[in-house]
């Protein structure tokens, strides 16, 4: 981030978060016992050089990832990843519906590289891949009833971009009963100001801003296995 | 139930129980740790006669849902009920939608003695009474969400009328990831065949048709309280 | 259907139709102006036999579900199919999440000849096919947004099964604002009184269940093409 | 606004737009033939001072919404306001689910005069009020398939604030099938540059930003009534 825009955004934020203090927002939310990894459109569209989706920081958000997957796979905690791709991107009835009116969704066919997950970052056999045709990654998937299938109670987003996809989830993820943190190192925008407003606006509506230490040090903290089988054949109670 | 009623569902519903079961259906779902209990739609116009809505079986019915209730409130469970009612029955615009084209929605009135909780099971302080607009307790509420942030797991189901409102929320109970018990004894219709026939649909494939005896005995076994609070103004992890 | 079920059946429906008349119920939703063709689980492990998810009656619904397509292609009408599969049918958090603990869903695994549509009624270019993971062809899909797009206020249902799926989508389809018209001819399930007390159901409270004749001369009254161009970049108003 | 965060916000935009148009961003989704006024959170609690969740520009925003209201009217097009009350503030359970751990929802209780639709603009016989319980106006609400209902196209947003509740239902508006247009000066929020930056994000991907005078002129060329009965007793086809 540039000097002006680190300015500029101290100008906006600063008076406004004595605001929301003291009228009682921006509550702390904290971790539930549960967590589910949420990887947002880490595809190569968004991760890689050359593309219209294509996101800055990725030299952190990668690594910072990375560090989230190896704690969450530790400790048997479910890793789901979102990416966006259309099978329709002409035609009258495209599946991207309204939204190619607004962005380049033609850009996104379903089966190609740009929409697969960066492999840096790749799923491993047992964790979830959804394909989403919308921003949120809960908005027309199964994402809400997979997670309390898994009684899950708190997502850490990760991915890109703030003023989409990863925002969209955040509002989406506490309507449904969960609690998102968001992990400052491990998400981004094509646009610096966009990251930082976006996450001020849900750090005091929405969901918890941590920084990554602090997310691992949790995911550290979760006992081993942290969720035995969620389902079975047979009653658990 | 008549005698030829009972015949012709036996009839059938002999052969096709064991085609279920051979081919892998009607398996138990069981209970989980945490459930709720979830009365739909006994309010007085369905368990008071000389309503289009009215139902049979209320002397059963209503009984049961006081021991649940009981059973439930003993153990800190949380305690849903719905009722169906609209503010605008005529005009362009109802909030029925295009439900006043199937069903006399028109005689439901928001604010009126029809669509108020049956007071024989009224519910007490902190417990959630939603007004519902369509025919799933899940569909356009905050029930899903609700649940997940108690970090509900299992749904008690219980009302009224098996071929419509308790059916289908059965059917998104499962899709939103709650296991749904029916309860056989607390819930009815207007037509004795809909209520066995919509059971057999659902205990071969969306929940498990419990006898009343079997739920007390699982919330009698449940630890007081079942449930402490789900949230706080603190993180629980 | 054999005699002892006809007339089994006949003992259930009798009285009760017209109780539900003189009440109010069943009333005509009738057509709107403009349709969707929706084709609910038409793959092979529905329309083939030796699966666990076989279905009865391809004799019958195979060629009226083409001519359906015919009818809906000729005027521009959107198609969309779904079918059902999963990514993952074991380890602690499968995609079908709790279903499988009631049905054999591990066997409707993803790129599996079982989970593809019968290719006697194959999509074509242009038209929509959704890989569900739950009943309702709604319910974590992207159905209701992309049909709303498309400015479609009428679906024409057609599939299996009528105890689970198809009915579960007609449910949502009205929910959602949507007029449902379930094609008699075009619908089935393995169990062939669960075709009829679904049907009765639905046509008493949720939609209109219609001859398939009827519905051939609805498409063959609109307008060619029906539906113009839903979006575009540029304003319609 | 003041002078420094005007010229904050310019130099956060500046650059900004380029990027997206360079890409395919911030399309035009234009107006529909048949649109709805959605009047967001405009009750006691946001528009009138000394809440907790009173906002900014009240006078711009009310005489806004009247205009809005008289041209949505005399073309009998669909008005829907929300609020958003909570029946359980305290207790384990409340209805806020997890939004109270975020933000002061305890204050927002229903029935009392806090959260009544202003009377400067109230509602008027057959207009639809939605009592929501999280930010977007469609989560968890009869909205989206009452819309539909109505054959709605476009909804035309107002109220507060931009930084939540506005802003999640632009982004669901879209999702869910329907053009969103957020006018100009009848949105507003706590802080001046949270409208900005989120009127910003939503005009790049989700829903055109447009003046108040561009939206009345719209109104004003719509056909009387815009909307016939969207519903009825009979065949529409």
């Amino acid at each position: 981030m540039d000097d002006a825009t680190k300015q500029a955004l101290e100008t906006l934020f600063g008076a406004n978060s004595k605001l929301y203090e003291t009228r009682g927002f921006s509550r702390r939310i904290g971790y539930g016992t549960r967590p589910a990894l949420v990887n947002i459109d880490l595809a190569n569209a968004w991760t890689r050089p050359d593309h219209a989706f294509s996101c800055e920081g990725m030299d952190t958000i990668i690594p910072s990832v990375q560090h989230l997957l190896d704690g969450a796979r530790a400790k048997g905690v479910p890793v789901v990843y979102t990416t966006t791709a259309y099978d329709n991107v002409d035609g009258p009835y495209p599946d991207s519906g309204l939204w190619q009116l607004k962005i380049p969704s033609e850009q996104l066919v379903t089966g190609t590289e740009a929409v697969a997950i960066d492999d840096r970052i790749a799923p491993v056999a047992g964790e979830t891949v959804i394909v989403k045709k919308r921003a949120s990654a809960f908005h027309g998937t199964l994402l809400a009833g997979f997670l309390r299938a898994a009684r899950v109670d708190t997502v850490l987003l990760t991915g890109v971009t703030m003023s989409a996809c990863v925002r969209n989830s955040a509002e989406d993820a506490i309507a449904e009963g969960f609690r998102p943190i968001v992990v400052r190192e491990a998400v981004g925008d094509r646009i610096a100001g966009a990251v930082e407003w976006n996450l001020f606006d849900i750090d005091a509506k929405f969901g918890d801003v941590e920084p990554l230490e602090d997310v691992l040090a949790y995911l550290d903290r979760l006992p081993t296995p942290n969720t035995g089988p969620a389902q079975g054949n047979r009653a658990v109670g």
